[in-house]
């Protein structure tokens, strides 16, 4: 793989074109970052986007959300767009016209394909797990035979696709600097809290 | 509007029926608390996504994403997808199945439509701003005449869509309950850091 991501006519990213880019590591860097993938994919041409939750092993994005089996069933073979995004900042400008927002966002596009080989499925599906919290596939339990059997893995090339950026802070049209308002940018993280122990006692 | 959001064949939540709802009150507690939408069209069948912000007046979303001019005019009048996810907690299981994610989700389905009418379109342009930071319509300059042109805002009635919601911690199956793995939930939040003024030397 080059170090480039494919553009093509859909990867445009005309509108504040100075925003995009087709940079694989800033690509990689926001999605190893990233916990939530929205997934694109068309029922008889009609769009639905599900959240799901996905690993990296180099050049490939590894989906296995739980919460869509159905949707994953029907994406084996299927174009997906997958969307993951990285929110940063409000941006808080003196005009309401210019309030934005900074974020860094990675659009793949590609065909899913299901991943039958087990080997490759029980890399995927640790590299799933360790994405939310690394190292945690060498402590957990792995997967059984019957678990990665029953558990539907599929692999996104990453091949076509773009990221755009927004940083930095407003900007105000020149006449409205002298406002007397308040403009900046208020910085948002997705922050992790202090766990919490499971009591054991739950069960199916 | 009823107090529920319409269920249609694509508003399924077949899978772990038991997280899903139609909720109309729980729909619009996630929508005003997210601040990301990613909006779903497809083009010639296939689909993409984008991140866009917007906002929420009564039972219309409003969409006005300035990073996708080109997606939003080609959105007008076609059948969209809008999904937003909340992110709770990390679900660290004792078993590497059955980690998984605590969210709140809602799946909009419908067909956005343009708004021309110069009032709404103003409330629309309010209620965007609005939602990152309340009371920020009233402190910034109000779009004029020229901005409020240059802006395209869709409406998207809530009707049709859903609800997914996962709470609570890790389920594993009662033969790994006594396995020497920590397991519960990492709750996470977006959290909102100190404001950064701007210099106030930024220009077009």
């Amino acid at each position: 793989m080059g170090d480039r991501l494919l553009e093509t006519a859909r990867t445009n990213v005309r509108r504040r074109g100075d925003r995009g880019s087709f940079d694989r590591a800033l690509a990689y860097a926001i999605l190893d970052e990233a916990l939530v993938a929205h997934v694109g994919f068309a029922v008889d041409g009609l769009p639905r986007v599900l959240p799901m939750t996905y690993g990296r092993i180099d050049d490939a994005l590894y989906l296995h959300g739980a919460i869509a089996n159905a949707m994953l069933r029907a994406s084996d073979g299927a174009d997906v767009c997958v969307t993951v995004t990285l929110l940063d900042a409000l941006v808080l400008a003196r005009a309401a016209m210019h309030h934005s927002m900074n974020y860094r966002c990675v659009v793949l596009y590609g065909r899913a394909e299901r991943v039958d080989d087990e080997v490759e499925k029980r890399r995927a599906f640790d590299a799933v797990v360790e994405h939310s919290v690394a190292g945690r596939s060498v402590v957990a339990r792995s997967a059984n035979a019957a678990e990665l059997r029953a558990t539907l893995v599929l692999r996104l090339p990453i091949v076509e696709g773009s990221v755009k950026v927004r940083a930095g802070g407003p900007v105000d049209d020149p006449a409205d600097l002298g406002l007397p308002v308040w403009a900046g940018i208020v910085p948002v993280h997705l922050a992790r809290g202090e766990p919490v122990a499971d009591g054991g006692t739950v069960t199916r």
